[in-house]
């Protein structure tokens, strides 16, 4: 499947420079453990089938605020019909990916490079897009919110016990949280990251 | 109150290069509205009288983690106890003004102080302390989610309806977004902030 996902490229990205020890340590920061891959495995059964519906959510909400928009929008302030659409396809296998892969140093390093897919030096080139050079990196940060708080129904809507919720939950808001930390090791010069 | 903390600038502190506009932005990000200020305002009468437990469970915490205690220790790695005591007191107050000042200049003002005391620019100077030289941007991030799921518990404990303790919750979660997208604005030299 990953195969027709266009521009994805996950096993094929450059080296992270971030470190094993690195993601360790960020791993107990947010206090990522066994329980946590256990929950996020059971949330990409329940989420597999309402891929797109979670994707409705999140588009319709970039589409709700102009100064999301603009990063999917030409310079001149047009969004670009292609981009959106091939972007919201890794987006889509992104979900699956972060409650199934194991996160590992082929992990890290395509982190690394979905990082770098919100800054300048990589950003439109997987989809030569003329759209925005960059997404703020404040912007990328605050989206830890709504990535993670909409989540929830969807989590709600198989069944299953609130003690398997509430877990699936957590697991997914430490691994949005754990991420987007190692994405903005992407950012350039963050010379104290 | 405020003038017993050492080292609390509130209201002193230098202007953030971070417009009003851009607090708009972020607060749409976070989806943060009036409901959330009337929640936190909640929130700040639930969690008055349990600042102290709730400091001993984050710095519990921090001293459970070579990597975080690394920050209040010196480069040669000795915890420095006044430090830790200085930055609790301020701390606490934090907790308060999360839930009470009004998300205006000042506070704005702040926001960027509270970011620069976390890089080399900023950090040590108000306490007259020799530890690290900066908290990496990182860990900042990464705690995003202990200091936010931590709090939940202390939410609970004064007998609120569930529906009330969510929207505390809820609340506190987006603050605490915002309010570390904002700090990140101090970090040297982040061109893509
Ligand atoms: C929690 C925060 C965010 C998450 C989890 C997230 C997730 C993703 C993912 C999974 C991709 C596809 C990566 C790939 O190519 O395989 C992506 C790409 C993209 N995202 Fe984000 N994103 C976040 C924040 C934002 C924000 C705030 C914006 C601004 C609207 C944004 C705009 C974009 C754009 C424009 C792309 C395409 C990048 C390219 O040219 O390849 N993202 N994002
Ligand atoms: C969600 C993340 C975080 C929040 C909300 C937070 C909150 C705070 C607050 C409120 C202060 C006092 C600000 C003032 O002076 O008025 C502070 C200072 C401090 N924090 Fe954090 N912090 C976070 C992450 C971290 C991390 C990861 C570390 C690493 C251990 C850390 C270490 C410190 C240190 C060393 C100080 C003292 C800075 C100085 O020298 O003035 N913080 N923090």
């Amino acid at each position: 499947m990953t195969e027709t996902i266009a521009g994805y490229g996950y096993g094929t990205a450059g080296r992270s420079p971030v470190t094993m020890k690195d993601l360790e340590e960020l791993r107990a920061s947010v206090l990522f453990g066994p329980e946590d891959e256990k929950a996020l495995r059971l949330a990409g059964d329940v989420l597999e089938d309402q891929v797109e519906d979670v994707l409705d959510v999140w588009y319709g909400f970039v589409g709700a605020n102009p100064h999301l928009l603009a990063s999917f929008s030409t310079p001149g302030g047009q969004p670009v019909g292609e981009y959106l659409d091939r972007v919201r396809a890794r987006f889509g296998q992104w979900i699956l990916d972060t409650c199934r892969r194991p996160y590992d140093r082929q992990w890290l390093d395509y982190q690394h490079e979905m990082g770098r897919r919100h800054t300048s030096l990589g950003k439109n080139r997987a989809d030569a897009a003329d759209a925005a050079s960059h997404v703020p990196m404040r912007h990328v940060i605050a989206l830890i919110y709504p990535i993670t708080a909409t989540v929830r129904p969807f989590l709600e809507r198989k069944g299953h016990a609130p003690e398997q919720v509430e877990a699936m939950f957590q697991a997914w808001f430490k691994s949005v949280v754990l991420q987007i930390a190692l994405w903005t090791r992407a950012y350039a010069d963050v010379r104290e990251w």
